[in-house]
């Protein structure tokens, strides 16, 4: 069923322009065709289906921050929450004033905050970050073909003077424990990932399955861990759109300014839609639109 | 499974006194007994259990919100959403400061500026709306024994002070169409409805129903609108704690000061728990520890 | 030397059109003429002079918070301060934040939630507060022909959601004693006031004169208290132009929305200037750009 | 006249013991001995008097603050007033915040984010940064023994955290021109100078002079210049006891965190008065006392 509302609702959707902006605050990410449109949905029984560029790699960006914050949840459990959050967090305007009323706590792991914070906790906890959060990656996807871009963490962090702000007030409150700059260069590396839809999908799959790597059968994270995930990306998973995402689409989700979201139904399948061009809220308005229209006609939202 | 499950928390949490007040800004709050602790599921096939205090009556209060806003969207369907929005909103603190940044426009129709919005829509649609609105909780309940307090209404709006506030700022901005004393008489009105445990599991069921009433299959909200009534209550229904109360319960719920919480199962069942102590965000503690265990010792919430 | 000086700038300024609005949200402000400018100046040794419209009464608003301050700080003394500070206050936009992060305590008196906290406690202190602010007023300025506008007044509360939101805010954080309603009855009413710039310079020619009634000698404010109104209004008259005003005039101030503007040269002389177009702080365009040049061309600031 | 005064005052003030504390966030303030009191007053007709600590050298800290901004001033002249503005900004907390509500303007020179803009000024103007300011402040005060501490700039930089913040902040809004981390060297080392309370007076006599160096007669202000600075002082010179400051000392001063306040009144004197125990608003508690019972006893504020 899903493969035929897939297809019919890429072709439905395939040629429209939608109003908004491609990222271009760095060259990589101005330069990617704003016509791409990719779709990958698997499922935990092994049934999967991809349509137009969904073998393509693209920056996901801060979609990352979920993986990044699960590797931290999964060594701290619940004793993480004495550094972070699980509220909504409103606009980015409003990011540095919430780690001012609250004491350097940001209030979720999703925000550019919170995923300082949870790359602080990485470089506090693991003996090499960069190496182990990658391995994280490819052994989650099932897949060695996973890589940084070090050109565009590079260039992001030429230019990111808005987080290198905000982790310099983080640590002026004392919730960061290392060198803003070691967090820093962390925190844009994990960001400049490049996966493709299908490889998002495939990586994500383990919240759509309770936790468990639906490759090998590995406990990534247990059941528990991995619903209270989904939970704040219901919340929490696309900026000042949660809200309107949750009352759209109906599904836990997270995007990021690359033009990627994915969507998580949990003990059934994981979906990532890619199209670059952007709406004021950060968020892909033609994954949007086609992640509406998708639960709408399989009727299938959480809830 | 439901029963034993409701059984055994039920005497687990009993006797367990926690820190936290009474809601005490009106004497008719405050007289409430700390140790009343009522529980009560319903289910859409029928089935229910209630144990404790399910049979007496408190002040439903901001759980009211849900039931007014059912109303207005019924009659306005998506056009409501040029008056308000479904982003989660942060601290009472943010409130005015919100209207401020949004030119009048409440962030959600739970929090208290988003109530006076919809009832200043009800007064504005309704012939008679203190009528209107008693008789849509009737129905929606099939119980004639539903009121208002209007001792309590009349108390709340003597020391309402932050409310007159509140509406004369939204009207400041043209947000509110009429008089912001009747908007407020009503509001308080609203709020001040007395429901038991069992009164308010089953006026809310239609919404585990699909927006269908479960007791004559009368269609109150359609499927989509009941499903996006879910969504909001899960980011926006515990005020600041929303996030908190998705991450730990994992189903869309509602609070009010009065100490009453409900949580909807979609397709499955409407659970009340009632307990006045409340914690420093202003909801129930023994209400939000009970739901957490119980969707943890049931397995299902809906991530 | 004054005369000539005024004579010259309003020849110069008097057929300047600025870019602004007349203050439109009354039609009793709305109807005033754009082309009325008009001047008068009176100093400690009895010698005066007015040009242009400066005989024509004008509705002095802001500007009457000074007088309705002068008559609290005469009976409290610096037992004030408790209830409100001295602090300049940023944007309208800040006034209702600084309430709720300063808990009910306005920044200083010369804001509107300072000026009804200062009617608040007339109205607590004066035995018939309205009777006593216009005697008070009249006995300043040795004029009998001082009225309130109960039109305008009335006026102005039939639109003032803002205010009146304002007022309920402090009122929830106790800082207001009596009753909102009878605060902004009392509050428009201080606002309603009309006097002419020659009145105006006249009435506050005490403030300039270090206290004392240059009319009739007796004691409206001792040195002391004199000098320190002299510097709230130095750091706070203008609004959210009060370093601006300070900057290139240099003198102690206070604008209305009428468009008037008063200013002091201690020890010296009191001018008052009316032309109703205000920028965008609601401040009169062509009273600040007279007034600049006024202390630029007579070198005689305070600094 | 004024000796005696200071005289009666420092033998009054000299061993009461203040509520407060040293700054201590790096070592080098902290260490300084909590009974340091120095006061000196020169005035423009070659007379000067000091007493107690009043030859030893501090840190003056943010009192450097104005004159970095009267090196930028006098070569931009108003051109400068296009990257910040001059209207008081009320607490610390705000700072960021206002950055983030003025696109990157700050509000007045005197705050650090207004200080950092100065800074980025005078390294975009100057060719020698680091040289021409010390050569500055050494010709105002017609004295070669003015050094910077490059052990206290060091050691704050090492904590800056929150200062890092806001550089790389106002930067992401484009009002930095060269590279933070430049900006921030030079920031640090402008509040690192050491001067005694005698240096000081001499060192800002100017501004008390007109502008005209009373040394030897040199122009480094215009009259029109010096005023607005002492206008801003004013307005601006006590972060958010401005206003406390304007209404009880009633002159234009500045402060730091090491204790030290300057004071002008304008075509008289310029006082330094020295104390290390800060109050909650980081300004000197004895300074503060002193001056404004100085000015209450000479009864010559400028109001």
């Amino acid at each position: 069923m899903y493969k035929q509302v897939i297809n019919k609702l890429y072709q439905e959707l395939k040629n429209i322009k939608y109003n908004g902006e491609i990222a271009s605050y760095i060259p990589e990410l101005a330069t990617v065709s704003a016509s791409k449109f990719g779709i990958y949905l698997a499922d935990i029984s092994n049934n999967s289906f991809g349509i137009g560029d969904f073998e393509e790699k693209f920056s996901i960006q801060s979609i990352s921050k979920v993986l990044s914050f699960c590797l931290a949840y999964k060594n701290l459990g619940e004793a993480i929450w004495t550094r972070l959050g699980v509220e909504p967090s409103g606009s980015a305007f409003n990011s540095l004033i919430q780690i001012e009323t609250n004491n350097g706590i940001p209030r979720n792991p999703f925000i550019n905050s919170g995923a300082l914070v949870i790359c602080d906790i990485l470089i506090s906890i693991l003996k090499n970050p960069r190496e182990e959060f990658l391995e994280f990656c490819r052994e989650a996807s099932n897949n060695n073909k996973i890589y940084y871009s070090e050109k565009i963490a590079k260039s992001e962090k030429s230019v990111g003077y808005r987080n290198i702000a905000l982790c310099n007030l983080i640590k002026s409150f004392g919730n960061i424990k290392n060198d803003p700059n070691d967090i820093l260069d962390f925190y844009f590396l994990v960001c400049s990932i490049e996966l493709s839809c299908k490889d998002l999908a495939e990586t994500f799959l383990f919240l759509a399955n309770y936790g468990k790597n639906p490759f090998n059968n590995n406990i990534i994270l247990t059941k528990s861990q991995a619903k209270r995930v989904n939970a704040i990306m219901q919340t929490c998973g696309l900026y000042d759109e949660s809200g309107e995402f949750t009352y759209k689409v109906g599904l836990p989700g997270k995007s990021g300014v690359g033009g990627g979201i994915i969507a998580i139904n949990p003990n059934n399948y994981c979906i990532a839609v890619w199209s670059p061009v952007l709406n004021k809220k950060g968020n892909s308005c033609k994954a949007m639109d086609f992640l509406e229209k998708f639960t709408t006609e399989t009727d299938l939202s959480i809830f």
